[in-house]
């Protein structure tokens, strides 16, 4: 067929195979995998239709090929899927009226896909723009290889500088993580064009690829974490890869430098860059200065800097202000805006600016707001000098805040990661002696993880406040002080020691609501007043639940002139455990203001995520209020982290509400604490 | 000159001249303005620069322009713009290199800008997108008419479908507030880039034009206020103008139908769906049977309609989908996407969208998702069958979005304003008697005026409490019941008559922090302990200001259960009296969640404001509270906002701080107000 000699089976083909593509009826597919296998295929990739997407008949079909899969070792991609590309070794293993596409330009985007029309729609319009690629993949239904298995391979490919990725649904969180943490440390930027942020969006995609898509939340909090670049389309995704494409190096931070041959043009620039989160630094009086000598008298040399119209007239100038300003070391890119500047002079400035491009060495990149008849060959020419441009300032501004962002967070994390592992590394062990703190630091670490298990063994189904923070107690978190009494005596020789007010609250497994159950009084200002609130809680307890196991009742530290606020963690089915941060009150209940992050969480992502919360002035000191210790807030999400990962498969829930946090300096202190066993 | 004959000067030109251009060196502008006054021109426009933009001289020489435009009566458009141009009428009186685009296309749009470059620079991105236009206009410096002249100018142009602007500032509020709302009335949509959104924009752009920016809060709050569809971007306004152009009415509802060839698309589409508010209603049973009859099994007939790539084995299943879907009248409009369909199936697939869109009688949108190379032609089938399409499917949602969204608003504006000029209108003399019970209304409203006016000049430059809440009394506005005491027994009997517990405030001109004072006690209550409260609060006003002209006690119901709002007007320099809404508490203080909007309003603007604050859950009955009586407080802001227009020359700040809400049908009471005059 088409020259090529055809075989009526697999069996038949002289010498080893290394990928199969299976385009067959479905009825087929599952026979020829087995010669597949027979033949000692490494992998398969399967075009044909008809499975778990299409009904039951398929679904079972579906099931029988991921036994195959998981019982021969064989790597099956698909079914319903449009296959691979490897570009760079001219590979097609994939079928898509984009594959005609010409030129097919071989680049440093890697790029994976869960949808095959759609995902080989966007690499015909990537193409289109000028993106080149190392490899596309696209994976349908998953029976075996996935998305994130592409992914993980991809991104060692010496020659892929970033990964773009199309997303339903993502199938392991810890995965991905994992990915992802390499990825940062890589510098390989991964953006993800993620569906389903909404709930009709959510159930279209399960409907349509029948995979567990997951809390968007979740994956939303994930991306953050880790740095990836989430764009909200197929354009936004292009727009990104074909900056990171013609860009040297990535940024290394967020202050912009905007440029513009028109005020609107730079205001257009500046709005949009200030609501990305980008810095737009003032320049220094000597800059202003140069900048001021070489524009007109009705131009600026603020930031944004509008060199105006006449900049036509003296194309000197133009370089100048770019290489002044490339010399300050809080501008980290720019972002060059051209509205009619055409002829000639637009030619000037096309070529002026790709070589600037080259001799600067921040990213720059090119808004030339005109029309393609009258500036093609000016566009060609910045193209052909390597420089990236877009038709809107917006979109420009968009690709480049986005790779400014990426490279300020990258550098954040591997400071926190590096901090971390300073701190943690398992040390081997016959550098042991010679390192002995740190040893002695995961002795400890161990030893209260011991322990952590022995209280979470012999406890009911969840644990009381008290010994929910012991647990807590047993990886350094601050708790209130407190002590459990058994008599009046007791109470009043505890609450003496810790000094008044106390709090007073019964203490039994088998009440969980004590407000309710009257088993709960604050403000207990005197050693007179102990005795008989020991009694009316303990009456109390009994007239809520007679056969309750009552322990006594907890007497406890009041800590006053604080902030409430709350930490919890929940186990996503994909990433495992999260840890939840918000303010208490109406900021949680009414306004639905908390912070996710998986576990574990680097000091970076705990400050992050006290920040991302609507009421963090609260917290920075409005109202008047002192400023709360933040650092006591990142310190106990840093632990609880520990605390949910090392101990996640005995961990169901675990609530901090409240933590009480102090002024600045001051620490926190857990005032109440629900732990939930699995 | 290129075969037309030149003058020395205008004086020598025979016959009359309707619009003069000046292009001279800016020092002999003013020569030719004048002689252009002594000729007689209507109109100038001067391109020239060297004015208000260039410094101190220039700024001068602008001066004298407009008092030149002033006392002449001569319109001048300019100093420092590119002049505009009629497309209808091949008049132009502008200069760009966008001038010389081909085709040079005529059509609904109009566009008013007020830069120069970068607003021709997007006439010509426009103009290669298809757009066509009866009207653009640059007004540069706007010594004389503005953008706002020349957008109410062209709103009345019949052949004016749409008006898009570019816009740094606003000049004349009200003017804008009146032509949005003929623009509303007329349903032209009026569509707007306003840049200056951050700090950094606004400073660049008055430094740019020197014009007075507003405040972005404000202008954004008038556009929600008068449906004006506000795009970030010259590409999303583009995208508007030219769905405008193509489809042959506005929808008519929020509903949106998607019809996709790939799972990805529809639920991209569904997710920019969901952000922008629009509703994706679900298929009746009998139409999802209809449609699952022509889709293959893996397809869905959810909305978003998954039809498959199958679709192209059977073009009529296609369009039976769409016409049976188009049939439903909860579908307002659709959002086509086409992901990979090429060749002849995708010519024949643009063909059948073509001619369903002449059939069916609501807009549809194309979001074909693949590069030009592959599927130029079907494009143009598309283009040429008067069918908008676009290669994002979130510019196309966001595009038809806009459209739907703003119809919907217009729609619920007209009622509005309808309802309200029932009550209100103005009566004839001659019909008075018939219309009697308006014309009651329309004399106790004059009535209520006249006593407010009395209220104001008889009181210091800030209300008492109890003035402020006479005065909203007298424009229907419930307060809390109340009465000055004068004696401790003149207390008592007050405090009997409006039943206990009651709160007791010093009354004094003099005395604005009641609390401070030691001037506020609340929850008294019984007649006993009324006498010491009075003279406590009495001693205390002396204590705290032995000078204070004190009228008495005020001695005040509580009003209890209820939740507490605020309510204020603000003076805009742009746009007058704006009335202000919050929540009070940590929502105003410091997540600063308040709406706002232009005196006067309509219910529906006042029923939006309300909804548009992040804390409206509290109102709606969030953590098992009763829902609260919103009407009660949309009655409130807006004779608030009648109050404000009609005393607008006396009242400078107007704050009513709580006004407690009461549970649905229970309605709402101002506990405390403060007025202060101008």
């Amino acid at each position: 067929m088409g020259g090529y000699k055809c075989f009526k089976s697999i069996l038949d083909v002289p010498g080893p195979v290394d990928l199969a593509l299976i385009a067959v009826n479905y009825k087929l597919v599952l026979p020829a995998l087995r010669d597949c296998v027979k033949k000692g295929v490494k992998f398969a990739t399967v075009f044909s239709s008809g499975f778990a997407e299409a009904g039951e008949e398929g679904k079972a079909l579906q099931e029988e090929m991921a036994k195959l899969a998981r019982e021969s070792g064989m790597g099956v991609c698909g079914p319903n899927c449009q296959g691979s590309v490897n570009l760079k070794e001219s590979a097609i293993g994939g079928f898509s009226a984009s594959l005609g596409m010409r030129p097919f330009r071989i680049g440093p985007i890697g790029y994976v896909t869960q949808s095959g029309a759609l995902g080989y729609s966007l690499f015909s319009l990537a193409l289109e723009a000028g993106v080149g690629f190392t490899h596309v993949a696209s994976t349908g239904n998953e029976v075996d290889l996935h998305t994130l298995d592409f992914m993980e391979h991809i991104l060692e490919d010496p020659d892929t500088r970033m990964i773009i990725s199309y997303l339903e649904g993502i199938k392991d969180g810890r995965q991905f993580a994992r990915i992802a943490d390499r990825a940062l440390e890589l510098g390989k930027p991964i953006v993800t064009l993620k569906v389903g942020r909404s709930e009709v969006g959510q159930k279209a995609a399960s409907s349509h690829t029948a995979s567990l898509t997951g809390s968007d939340a979740v994956c939303d909090a994930f991306f953050r974490q880790k740095g990836i670049i989430r764009v909200p389309d197929i354009e936004a995704m292009i727009d990104v890869a074909a900056l990171m494409q013609h860009i040297p190096a990535l940024p290394e931070g967020t202050g912009l430098g905007i440029i513009t041959t028109s005020g609107g043009g730079g205001i257009l620039v500046a709005d949009e860059a200030v609501d990305l989160g980008l810095d737009i630094p003032e320049l220094d009086p000597a800059t202003k200065e140069a900048v001021k000598k070489v524009i007109p008298e009705y131009g600026s040399a603020l930031n944004p800097i509008d060199v105006t119209a006449q900049v036509i007239n003296e194309a000197e100038g133009f370089m100048h202000v770019l290489e002044a300003v490339a010399k300050l070391p809080q501008i980290h890119a720019f972002v060059i805006v051209v509205t009619q500047i055409t002829g000639e002079q637009g030619m000037q400035m096309a070529q002026d600016i790709a070589k600037m491009s080259g001799r600067i060495k921040k990213p720059i990149t090119v808004a030339w707001t005109t029309a393609d008849q009258l500036v093609g060959g000016q566009l060609k020419a910045l193209s052909d000098g390597g420089v990236q441009y877009y038709k809107s300032p917006v979109r420009a501004v968009r690709a480049m805040g986005a790779l400014m962002k990426y490279a300020a967070f990258r550098k954040e994390h591997l400071e926190s990661v590096l901090e971390a592992r300073e701190e943690r590394e398992v040390v081997p062990e016959a550098a042991q002696k010679a390192v002995a703190p740190q040893a002695k630091l995961m002795r400890e670490r161990k030893a209260a993880q011991d322990k952590a298990r022995a209280l979470l063994s012999s406890t009911g189904a969840s644990l009381t406040e008290h010994q929910g923070k012991q647990l807590l107690s047993l990886y350094g978190i601050p708790v209130t002080q407190e002590e459990v009494a058994a008599s009046e005596k007791d109470a009043v020789r505890i609450a003496d020691g810790i000094g008044y007010p106390v709090a007073m609250k019964i203490d039994s497994p088998d009440i969980l609501h004590k407000t309710e159950a009257g088993g709960l009084k604050l403000g207990i200002s005197s050693a007179e007043e102990v005795p008989a609130v020991f009694g009316e809680i303990m009456q109390n307890a009994r007239k809520y639940k007679s056969d309750a196991k009552v322990n006594g009742v907890l007497v406890q530290e009041m800590v006053r002139d604080g902030t409430e606020v709350i930490v919890g963690v929940k186990n996503d089915p994909q990433f495992g455990p999260m840890i939840l941060f918000g303010l208490g009150g109406i900021f949680v209940e009414i306004l639905k203001d908390v912070s996710l992050r998986v576990a574990p969480i680097t000091r970076q992502a705990a400050l992050d995520m006290i920040k991302d919360i609507k009421g963090f002035s609260v917290l920075a000191g409005a109202r008047g209020r002192p400023k709360a210790d933040i650092d006591a807030i990142a310190d106990v999400l840093i632990k609880v982290s520990r605390l949910a990962l090392e101990l996640e498969d005995s961990i169901a829930e675990l609530d901090i509400n409240p933590l009480i946090v102090l002024p600045e300096g001051q620490g926190a202190s857990v005032a109440d604490a629900l732990v939930i066993k699995r």
